[in-house]
């Protein structure tokens, strides 16, 4: 067993607050993780509230964490002490349905969740990053690429696989016009991906309010949809849009500005069930398709890419005292764009 | 001019009446087709009734048509007379755009539809199929087969595409779970096929009451939504549903049904838009999309494969003077399972 700092919430109403709880020991293919940064995902918030009524309490989130190895069970093999190392919104699944076997562990009927769960041994609930240590199988740790600040690598965890996966999934490439709704967390990681897959970019937000960020991020065009007239100046323009605002939109308005055989890709999921028009669909054969997260090997995979291609998060590093401070934050959009707890705070 | 014999509609309210007018004179890429049957599609009804609210009187309604060219142009290649030819819901299209340049022009921003809209010089309105004769561009018109009967074919050329064109698409075939939600006109083709393709097809409506049918016409099983915990028994079990019911169907609990990465494909317009919960598209990546008809190519195509596997559409033959009575019993489902107009009865 290993004594763990964290920050947890007790009750649905309350704030974060310091909490203390042991971490399993060290089974065969364990992996211990001194956390050294984790990231603060919207979903957090979410479930820190109960706002999908599924809350399990003490809750400690938290599912994008970076830290170092620190010891090793005795049947790893993919890990050694000292090695950078990152856990995302997984930590273990049912490894046995197809799911599991193509490696999409993220459709498994099972999945472990990082935090607001139970253990896949059913005893006690999982918890997450907000904390100083974790202990998680090996086969759901990342590697975290060297030479890339460990802090702006932890949103690659979360909203960097969520953008990842359907931007790979649907193919954006060259010759693709990509639209990307919304320009927070998720937002700003599918600008950055898409750029380096080599689509054509470009961010669709209310106002003019973003612009300069998102060309400086790599979008070549910028549409506020406060404007009059330009959803009918996008008509039939785009291949794929990934909408990552779940604030109610009108997901018709954006069906339109698909071409034939386009795709649109939610990742959030808004407060209520969204009206389609079917002729939105039929003219045009559009798809309105949802993604999750992404399975492991794929997270490795987008590690990777973003590797190769020098991809971190923009973010604002916080000590966990300020934790609550920070979502409220998030919740005012005022962040350029992902909070990182500086897990050092807590030690 | 070729003076026509018809039925039309000459308001919203009225009912199918005989209707005399002239066909434009045979230009030379046109043929003249002598009409001999014409299918009753439920959009034939829609429109009728302005239930679109987008309907030009009088009008002639019809676009599952087959017959024999009585005479072509002087440029025509592709047709002889003597020959069987049929038309389905376009008669021409812009032409100039890339869904017309890569043979999807029923994409076409500016198609010419059969008929409720005007003919390509904009100057008269095009007239469909309940009629004795009809002259179109020879690119819009399909090769039927020999050796099958010329009154079950009519249907193909709109109940056959829009069904044939979504299951090729997304790959209907062997080793794929395709769920057709409701057995009438279209649904009964999609069976036929959706089978034919080598898929292994199940039917999914109300009740128990077509469930003979449906497996005379080759579906291996049979889901009636009526018996309580059918929804439940089909979680993560299709690849493809084909959705051929426009009565306000609830999407949620389809989608709900399909495996990881499957596809709902809907091809009626519901009276208003669905609701759609994000969840159900996020948890399985699963994809919501519409289809229209098919391009002039692929009919063709489906044709050929119609044509080589012999299917045909069951039909219930009727004289024009009951197109009226026909239309009601459309509407309460009673007919097995498309109304094929025979023009015999018009000359």
């Amino acid at each position: 067993m290993y004594p763990v700092k964290s920050y947890a919430v007790s009750a649905p109403e309350k704030f974060l607050a310091p909490f203390a709880f042991d971490r399993r020991a060290l089974g065969p293919g364990d992996v211990l993780i001194d956390i050294q940064y984790c990231g603060i995902c919207h979903s957090d918030i979410h479930q820190v509230r109960n706002e999908w009524g599924n809350s399990f309490y003490p809750m400690v989130p938290g599912h994008e964490i970076a830290g170092v190895v620190a010891e090793v069970g005795r049947a790893v093999t993919k890990f050694k002490p000292g090695q950078r190392a990152g856990v995302g919104c997984m930590v273990d699944s049912c490894r046995a349905c197809p799911d599991c076997k193509e490696g999409e562990e993220q459709y498994c009927g099972h999945p472990v969740f990082t935090y607001n769960g139970y253990e896949k041994d059913g005893k006690a609930l999982a918890q997450g990053g907000y904390s100083t240590r974790i202990v998680v199988n090996e086969d759901f740790v990342l590697r975290l690429p060297e030479g890339l600040p460990m802090d702006a690598l932890a949103p690659l965890l979360c909203a960097g696989i969520t953008t990842y996966s359907p931007l790979r999934h649907w193919q954006a490439g060259p010759g693709k016009k990509v639209g990307i709704i919304g320009l927070g967390g998720l937002g700003h990681m599918a600008v950055k991906i898409a750029k380096a897959m080599g689509a054509q970019v470009s961010v669709i937000s209310r106002s003019r309010g973003k612009e300069a960020d998102a060309r400086r991020l790599g979008a070549e065009d910028y549409y506020a949809t406060a404007e009059a007239g330009t959803f009918e100046k996008l008509a039939r323009h785009f291949d794929l849009l990934i909408c990552t605002v779940s604030s109610d939109p009108d997901w018709n308005q954006y069906l339109g500005t698909l071409k034939r055989d386009g795709t649109m890709v939610v990742l959030g999921v808004p407060s209520k069930p969204q009206p389609v028009h079917a002729a939105n669909l039929i003219f045009g054969r559009h798809c309105l398709a949802g993604s999750l997260i992404g399975g492991i090997r794929e997270t490795q995979e987008m590690l990777d890419f973003c590797a190769k291609h020098r991809i971190v998060s923009d973010i604002e590093l916080v000590p966990m005292q300020k934790v609550n401070e920070a979502y409220e934050r998030v919740l005012k959009g005022d962040v350029k764009f992902r909070f990182v707890i500086d897990m050092a705070s807590l030690k």
